[in-house]
């Protein structure tokens, strides 16, 4: 699969037009059931058999679980069941995965790892619980899509199972996710996690709960009663939102320019490289005028339209635009322009208003946002130069980045400033804030930073901080911007990849941080390799008549 | 590179032997001073110019160090230091990476990495510190073993760097821990990591030490003073041992039986799979009759004669062999053969003589075999059948395993148990014990196992404390390990090194698991792509006429 043979992604959709899912609502539960329709595939040339999923599946998904946040903020129980007959879900499609390329396979599965992290965040924070009602056999991703869920409940019916087959069928990870929430989540005994992903037909029955595999099983006759039972007791843990009113998230609109892509408060504009290739992009994010509105109420009645929220629901399609649709990208340099008044003000709008759930929920879809920011495989540079404003949520994304260029000239104003925004209200994948592990091994120097928050900085200030990793004055401005610029768009487009991924979660590790840096990591190796990817490997093969012929010396 | 080719390689050495590392003491400094011969490497095909090195370079520093710690216990601070003008270390030679076979290279990195972890771990544990002083530029590999230290001093004569000039140059990682000891290590600032590790040249003088990419600098005309004065404040920083007198490490000898070789303890058999291919090993450890000697003074005199370093010393041995020499092995089918008395005796003088330098020592060493064991890319699966003695220390080997199968039949006695090193002498690279790695999610069952530490249990109770992964009986035993066996050996290798890599450390990380799970997993990727490793990748290309030719799509 080339450049030119992706797919017109948008990454957005509605439940109208879903083609695999379907989102019912019932008082304060939400029932979200898979319904694969095999012709509805990214790609024409698979079947998306058994509730198996790709890209599409993936992105109604997100949509759904979105919804139910947004549009459904009363709901405190989602159950996430299968349609079909005896399956649950099947997992990724095989057939899409072995006639992807490399690049497409990383960015799929690093995409449905997110969404179920999103799962995980939505149950941590947004008041929503979530049961995987396991009606017939959950295998590889299909699991791992439970596992995300707070409970699993498996039907007993002497058939139903759950199981990871990729080791013992495609010689590739259960690893979107899957081996880490085993051991790491569940905290399943590891050698039991290793028997179980070598059994292709998986565990069924009171050994899944014996092994923590499920929570509980219940028979076909009692199926749909344990189901409201439990789905009961999980929205019974989270608060009553029945007061709360939704409000709707409209399809957004962007505009083809030339050589780039506009949204109405994101540009995305790509630059020639010297070699002629698109290698370096260039995001803006340009703020109103004025803050807007302050009080919760009035920002609620904006809804969708609010121009924060709008403004990162908007970045986030620019960076799966990036990520995905165009790979000849390697270094974004991100500006934030406008007034850093308006960036200063806004965090005071989302302290003040946090008690409303819609408030809250934005804030939550910003830091959800930023981490998908700093887990894209582009070199990050924020350019703070004239008529920017990263302030607060607008500095994290140039701590989020790889690099902090500042102008620091007395004859041109440039200020940025730290608020609550980087104290704690958006922790990264290691769960700290940005600036936490920024100083991490100095923390007096967070100290001596946030001291000044609330403040806006001019560029000499913020530098002596430590808050800019260069900060050229106007004469060597230009010249260090260029070259640091044609440098990176010179390196091992995977080189950069690695190293980025090692150097941007510095300190402690969680799940999430080991699904990304570790278990993504040996899956990539893996799916490089010719005993998964070859013309003979173990991934071409499935489906067909022919054995996978390994090589079978270890690494 | 094929197995054809592999060197014959013993992996022990002695200092009259040395080609490339020079080794002095003076009172309670030794002086480690690097000198490649260029002519000295494992294969002909390259030269080891600039002090840069290969695996032979490698296991001569393992040996060294080794020696420092059981020959010179009175050894306070080993100063590293490069014997050429202008040049501490270049790194791993390029022409070895580039020419080696994609197993090699992952082998080698691992060598590499754990021989540096030593270095930390001698300085916590064995009373060591270690001065890096960087007589010329650390390049590379050169700049990661000075980042082992724990103090790196580096010449200020305006031509010496630190650097790593993997990225631009070759377009891998400074994979060997290097990317990890910067960030998180030495805690430097993310972004400033980012730019470190872009300048191929490197950064030398104040800022340097600004970055804290070193301690301190000194220039020529007051090196020898500043060394001495570093080497003597670090020595200084531990315990006084100049009373301790060291043993002497001889040379191991081995034995090649018909399809396996043997030690005095330890024995390596190969048998054959169902192809053909030798992809199933018998490891298997054989404790003496007694305990032997309990007094640590008569230990002391017996030195590497006494029985239990030398068969971990032994172990160590086959462990490398198995990893580096016989790639075509799957599974390792590991036994302890003996009387459960004697292991546990052996605890019992590990704790009663653990004040002694040299038990202390043995103790640490027997820590670092046991990690090395479940950090060898094998199938690892404990055999707990008749006449097998896992109790203590060598029930850490089934822990370290991927699976425990004990045979549970009334009319065969097998007894296992634990002893103090199941409670905390043996960490592992996660921090925790293997027992509480075992049962993370369930603690009570650490305490009520660790509640039978000093007992000899039968079969059926330690099953029961779930001590074993499958305790099937007599009628079962044969079927169901047979099977286990075969399917094991007829996956996919490069899925089993994945998946072993995420199961065998749960819970949290740390340098050491962000080394061997993460960075290393990143390496090993972009060792295989074909911007490092095809014709015209970067690795190829270095010191050729030739420019490497990237596909600058990102992945």
């Amino acid at each position: 699969m080339t450049t030119a043979t992706l797919p017109a992604l948008t990454f957005q959709t509605k439940p109208a037009d879903y083609r695999h899912w379907s989102l019912t609502f019932d008082g304060d539960l939400a029932r979200l059931e898979m319904n694969v329709d095999g012709a509805g595939g990214l790609f024409e040339h698979y079947d998306l058999k058994l509730n198996s999923y790709d890209l599409g599946v993936d992105i109604e998904l997100a949509d759904a679980l979105e919804r139910v946040v947004f549009e459904h903020p009363e709901v405190r129980c989602v159950v996430v069941t299968g349609g079909i007959d005896k399956v649950f879900c099947a997992g990724a499609n095989i057939n899409m995965l072995s006639t992807s390329s490399h690049a497409w396979k990383v960015n799929f599965c690093k995409y449905t790892n997110e969404t179920r992290l999103y799962i995980e965040d939505y149950s941590e924070n947004s008041g929503k619980r979530f049961l995987a009602a396991l009606n017939g056999t959950a295998s590889g991703g299909g699991y791992e899509l439970a596992l995300a869920c707070d409970k699993l409940l498996l039907v007993d019916d002497r058939n139903s199972a759950v199981s990871f087959p990729e080791l013992p069928l495609l010689g590739v990870l259960p690893g979107t996710g899957g081996l880490t929430r085993i051991v790491d989540k569940r905290k399943i005994r590891r050698d039991l996690c290793d028997a179980f992903s070598a059994v292709a037909e998986g565990i069924k029955g009171k050994r899944a709960v014996e092994w923590n595999l499920v929570d509980a099983i219940a028979p076909l006759s009692r199926w749909d009663e344990e189901v409201a039972k439990l789905s009961r007791e999980l929205a019974d843990e989270v608060d009553d939102r029945s007061d709360c009113k939704g409000i709707t998230l409209d399809t957004i609109e962007r505009t083809e320019v030339d050589r780039g892509l506009e949204w109405r408060h994101v540009g995305l504009r790509f630059e020639d490289a010297p070699s002629g290739q698109d290698r370096v992009a260039h995001l803006t994010l340009t703020l109103p005028d004025a803050v807007g509105n302050t009080d919760a109420d009035k920002l609620h009645a904006e809804g969708a339209d609010w121009w924060l929220f709008r403004m990162f629901r908007e970045l986030n399609l620019a960076l799966l635009e990036l990520r995905v649709l165009r790979p000849e990208v390697a270094l974004v340099l991100t500006r934030v322009v406008g007034k850093p008044e308006v960036a200063q003000a806004i965090d005071g709008v989302l302290d003040n208003a946090s008690g409303h759930w819609f408030i809250h929920e934005v804030a939550h879809y910003v830091k959800r946002v930023l981490k998908r920011y700093e887990n894209t495989a582009k070199s990050l540079y924020a350019v703070m130069d004239e008529g920017t404003a990263f302030v607060g949520t607008f500095f994290e994304l140039a701590l989020a980045g790889d690099r902090q260029y500042l102008l620091n000239d007395p004859d041109v104003e440039v200020r940025v400033g730290l608020t609550s925004a980087n104290a704690g209200r958006n922790p990264m994948a290691n769960g700290l804030t940005r600036l936490g592990t920024r100083f991490l091994g100095t923390p007096e120097k967070e100290q001596e930073a946030l001291a000044k928050a609330g403040e806006l900085l001019d560029a000499e200030t913020a530098d002596e901080l430590g808050l800019a990793t260069f900060a050229p004055d106007d004469i060597d401005w230009e010249d260090e911007l260029r070259i640091a610029i044609e440098e990176r768009a010179s390196f091992s487009p995977d080189g950069l990849t690695g190293m980025e991924a090692n150097l941007r979660f510095a300190g402690p590790e969680t799940m999430e941080t080991k699904i990304f840096g570790r278990l993504s990591a040996w899956q990539n190796w893996i799916f490089q390799r010719p005993n998964a990817a070859g013309e003979r490997g173990a991934l071409k093969c499935y489906g067909t008549p022919h054995k996978p012929e390994f090589d079978y010396n270890r690494t």
